[in-house]
């Protein structure tokens, strides 16, 4: 069966996954690349960058699964790029020619535009739907594999509350953001739903991961 | 040199250090005994219990260090009692006749009131003041000893915001509380004084340390 997965999300102590002031030189704001230092330390995360070396511990054995059996992601508009990036019909996201998906994305945003065709299998569609609808077209797109959520905080923070979410990793990461968005708003008792199990790494962070129990 | 400590202080994973509705049958509020299950599972706490058994790893390790080498306690108002307690000129405290803390206390409340003397060598003093200047009284009070800052986490931010605190304990525990009071809010960039350590136990929480750095 096909799952929803969110792999190497990053959120502060104190919760946020993003800082304030989102710009496309930063687009993670105040935070800048803070939240995900641990994962370009990782063997995986260098060779993302075209490099060599890296750590290949627990944070390598997550930061991998990113792509493993994946056959769609779903994203937010704010992922997609800076605040304003609807108002620029040639904007095709930060990623460059070559993004890191290497299959169908879907963009959700309530300004939809045609589809864009990137090399290494990437395109970006984008969509004006609720999340189960959003989840019903990416899992047929995805031919049996699984759908990637790939955030931002606000759209996976909607799919969470929708109970559409099959697993879900999370970095703790052991900064003070102070301000920015938060990904745990509106979702108390979360944890009900799933068995949870942390593991912090010689890195610095945590991983905590959220495993939907079985019916 | 005598330390600013905190010890065994557990928050969720959206940063509530309490949560909602905080009453006499339930300190926690809705949180219940959730943020403290922990502790009340290993060796250590079951021993405060009374009782025998517990696990001797890695969380016993970090409770046990509740006592060592400290010689007073700072907490807040809401720590002591529940919201009203000070209308009630008999109230002592939760903790019945011989409180676990066996030096003297020192309660920060608007309304202070004479000392109140218990068994154990536990005496409560109730101060109105500055964080920094009931940190020169529990001092003197401590006798070179450290100082445990008890909480809640109204009291432990103004203390953090006023860069009083060598060494934090934090235990972050895998909940998604939603609602209560948070201890982060308002100390952005905290972790740059402090050398900071994440340890997850199999026990399921995240022993979070911020260790001040020798200046
Ligand atoms: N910490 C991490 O691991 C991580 C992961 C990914 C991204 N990020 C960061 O997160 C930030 C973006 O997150 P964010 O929370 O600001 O935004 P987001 O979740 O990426 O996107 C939210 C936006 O998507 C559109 N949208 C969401 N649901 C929709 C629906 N059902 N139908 C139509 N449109 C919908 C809306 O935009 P419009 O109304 O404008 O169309 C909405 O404002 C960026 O800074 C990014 O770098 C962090
Ligand atoms: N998670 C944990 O490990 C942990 C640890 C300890 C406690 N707790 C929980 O935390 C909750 C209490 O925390 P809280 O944040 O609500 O309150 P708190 O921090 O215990 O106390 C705050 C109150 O103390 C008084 N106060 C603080 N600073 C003062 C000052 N400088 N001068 C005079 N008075 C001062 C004020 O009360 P007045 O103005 O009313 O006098 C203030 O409202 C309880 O639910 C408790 O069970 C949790």
């Amino acid at each position: 069966m096909s799952l929803v997965r969110v792999q190497n999300f990053s959120v502060s102590l104190d919760g946020f996954a993003t800082g304030e002031g989102q710009t496309l030189q930063a687009p993670f704001g105040h935070a800048g690349e803070r939240l995900h230092d641990w994962m370009f330390a990782t063997r995986w995360g260098r060779a993302m960058l075209g490099r060599t070396g890296g750590s290949g511990g627990v944070d390598d054995a997550f930061a991998r699964q990113f792509a493993d059996g994946i056959g769609a992601e779903i994203m937010g508009a704010g992922k997609f790029g800076p605040p304003g990036w609807q108002d620029d019909p040639e904007w095709k996201g930060p990623w460059g020619s070559n993004p890191p998906f290497h299959t169908p994305v879907f963009v959700l945003t309530h300004r939809p535009r045609p589809s864009v065709e990137r090399e290494g299998g990437t395109t970006f569609h984008f969509l004006d739907a609720s999340p189960a609808e959003a989840l019903a077209t990416a899992r047929e797109a995805a031919g049996g594999r699984d759908v990637r959520l790939g955030g931002g905080p606000t759209m996976l923070r909607d799919f969470l509350a929708a109970g559409l979410v099959d697993h879900l990793h999370v970095v703790v990461v052991p900064l003070v953001l102070g301000r920015g968005v938060r990904l745990w708003d509106g979702l108390e008792a979360l944890e009900r739903d799933y068995d949870v199990e942390s593991t912090s790494s010689p890195g610095g962070v945590t991983h905590v991961t959220f495993t939907r129990r079985a019916v």
